[in-house]
């Protein structure tokens, strides 16, 4: 049933990609892929009018099935690259992305980011849960991915930070996923790790930025509370935001009851997030995203 | 097929209520009906345990189908009410609330007011529409519904608002609806209609809050837009919310999209707000209400 | 605020293609609109591998903001159509289709398609509201738009559907709408109408086919009801779906209340169906479509 | 943070009822509570004109905060019970039910419920996990959950009854959930289990009876996928609906991923419907619920 994206879309290969606009772009690109024999599997182009950018991701494969070697086509495509000023990324469709995944105490984002990537709906390769507590290493174990307790306080910090990005380099690490994980990285982390690491936070973004959110939503007595899943920043809970999801709520919920909703919107916003991350569906577009299903 | 709310609920009451909770509320007001030989259609009771508040909806009709004149109802009610003291309102299930629609120039919410009353959906009376613009008297003229045009300046506003004041004294106005009416009214015509006024905000509050929200919403590139009515205080976009709406954007959309996209939101935000409003199943909770069901 | 669909895309055009999936496609598309200078506004691909079918759909403007006279387009573009078997349009995008809507009693998707359309979130050119029934003359004449009272009696049907082609045919309709019209046309009209014929079912499509839809779900005791927008086709409510909405009940509403309900998903779902098909972004894919956004 | 629902309603009591309509009732339950100095938390009442039937939840706790010892309120009770002819139920309101869940090969709704029920989301205590294959043992044991392999075929099946309804017995199970357990259960034994039986079936029911739901829903091209929990009965996928939940898709999406959305929805729908059922919220009238929130 749970057919593995890898199974989907074997010998796929996708690219992603956006630069300044001018005429020609699809042209080029569209052209490099027919001169390799190759159809277009789905494709979207988007041009934004106000950053005069470009974005483009382009799903391909040989029209007779025979494979194409990623580091052949990369080599080829830096040519057309180079020509636009392109940033882009050029893979398999299958590829399974390294991933280190960050919480604290709450285990609902992890237990459902694990479950996902168990039946095949995501395509981690989960190098690693790093945890400011110990309470989440069982669920860690349970699907054999290792757990590393780093205890932060405001005196170990940076020390932390640096076993963090210890790990982050020395396992490969694609993507830092920030599942409900309730420490504040330092501003030099959150530039180190720009475009790559993804934060859920507990709201419908901009309302109810900070600590405790669904507190503050139930003392404004709203009828809906939300999580946005976004790019880590400096700047706290204003990074480019790439899925929102919603629930509704009413005046007989008490607060930990809104919190009890949220851990399914948390959940979706984050796994939505992290699927088209590691698609390479999202670009950055400025301090906006551009998601291209 | 648009059976008339008068038609569904014909010789039915509805009571409303909300009173310090002690024990006997229910069993008070239940003794008040069954002595009447009454049977409750629905009814929803709710304990706040912050306000210590007890709020109660119940709608009721004669076992036999009977005529229940209200006026004696209420007399009698109200010997109940001061024993507990309630705040309360006793009437036909089926009473049409004389209602005051403010507009500007944008006319989807009077539409879609006007049009769901034409069909029965909802149960207003509309005295008039008041607009401090010409633009739509046509529209309110297509449901026979006068118009009267009252102009705001900085200078005039005092005089303006007075006239509107008379209108709803003359016409014994029971709510007022700000359709985005796009001028803020003064503290002392916010305070003088506390409880009786609702007004649409294009966002989702505490989002966004004063001008320009969906050119807001576009700027900081959320992935949902949404749309609040709420009872109108002196604090703007502060008052207590009734309802909120929402609905999914993207990239690819600009702003004045947004925009239009935004006015289905809106139109069904309001138009539940004033629905629940009339039908008696809104009560303030301090700054937050209680909607019975 | 509600700048038109006109002034968004001035001097933008659209293609929207299908053909048997090949290499070189895309290619050839994009070599057409450089050797323009062309620029793209969006685009979409989509390889369909149970059809072999290949949809596309881009937006265009020449880069330098010079005007693209369509029948030049159209006919240099011809030549790589017919390489590819493309089935495709070329034009505007702001480009306005002649209407037909037919109703019959209920007024509320009519009402709805009116007053969109008239503040530009729909762009079209309303020939004429046909009907079976007198009574929605006013709403047409409030938007001054022609109405035609069309009886349809058992006997009659032949002669009526007669004199509505005779309208499609005098008026050059590109699109007529079955905005809750109530009659069954017959097989000959729906292929003939085919692929430019939609229709809105008060159902969640497969539930709930044929007649009285709200009163079945009611019987049912579902906890959600939706709307379908779909291709007209001879086999009663099988036809290609567009858009489907939904919005939740519970056990406390009577069928009328989810009739009340209904209108509002009835008219999201058809107004988003015609807005997409005039915006030339539905392609039929068998029974199935393809909407590209 | 996941305050428990123990917590929540440390010496709250819920009673549950349906009975005949006739004028009394409330005033008698409220009459009931009086006289024990007992103040309602939260009530709903609902009164069906089509079966006549009179539905009842009210939650409660003494005013003075001291126990209620729950068999002294039953045999109390059921004077008041015995005169209106009532089908009740009166316990704790964190009553720990007692719970039975049967999966087959996918374990999306298991791992959820778990989850839900490990963070006090949920008020179970699961008795068993019995499956009619060996793959979900592991997902069972890392919750400390019993798990049962009771193979089933067609020879086999009426043993495997036999075995199941031992256990329920032994167990003294409140309620089975079938979390996607593939096999149709015998028509004795759905009458067994009447009322105390939920199954997830992965469509908006009526839409897509029997097998492979999403394939159908991928063959028909719908833009909305479902999932429905409800009352198991002898008539397949006819049972009482409790709750249905709904999910968007597009042509792009191949049936598998209708597949993985899907499982998102069963989840979401199967926990609502174990929920509200373990909170007495669910009543049965005819072949619908009722659910008092």
């Amino acid at each position: 049933m749970t057919a593995a994206p890898a199974a989907r879309s074997a010998r796929q290969r996708v690219l992603m990609l956006s630069c300044p606009d001018t005429p020609g772009i699809v042209y080029a690109v569209a052209g490099f892929l027919f001169e390799r024999r190759c159809t277009i599997v789905q494709s979207r182009q988007f041009h934004d009018p106000d950053s005069h950018t470009f974005f483009m991701r382009v799903q391909f494969a040989h029209a007779d099935g025979r494979a194409l070697p990623v580091p052949g086509l990369q080599r080829d495509f830096a040519d057309v690259a180079s020509r636009f000023g392109m940033i882009w990324r050029l893979g398999d469709a299958d590829e399974r992305q390294r991933v280190l995944i960050m919480v604290s105490r709450f285990g609902h984002c992890l237990n459902d980011l694990l479950y996902r990537n168990s039946v095949g709906e995501l395509n981690l390769d989960v190098a690693a849960v790093v945890s400011n507590h110990p309470d989440l290493a069982l669920l860690a174990d349970n699907y054999g991915v290792p757990f590393r307790h780093i205890p932060v306080t405001p005196g170990t910090k940076p020390e932390a930070e640096a076993r963090l990005l210890e790990i982050v380099q020395n396992e490969r690490i694609d993507l830092v996923v920030l599942a409900r994980y309730m420490q504040i990285l330092s501003p030099e982390l959150c530039k180190h790790l720009e475009g790559r690491a993804i934060n859920i936070h507990h709201s419908m973004l901009p309302s109810f930025k900070g600590a405790r959110p669904y507190q503050q939503a139930y003392e404004r007595g709203v009828k809906l509370v939300g999580a946005t899943a976004h790019y880590v920043t400096a700047d706290l809970d204003e990074g480019p935001i790439i899925d929102q999801q919603i629930t509704r709520v009413d005046h007989s919920l008490r607060a930990d009851e809104f919190v009890a909703l949220g851990r399914e919107v948390e959940c979706r916003a984050l796994a939505r997030a992290v699927r088209w991350h590691t698609e390479n569906r999202v670009a950055l577009n400025g301090h906006k995203t551009v998601v291209l299903h």
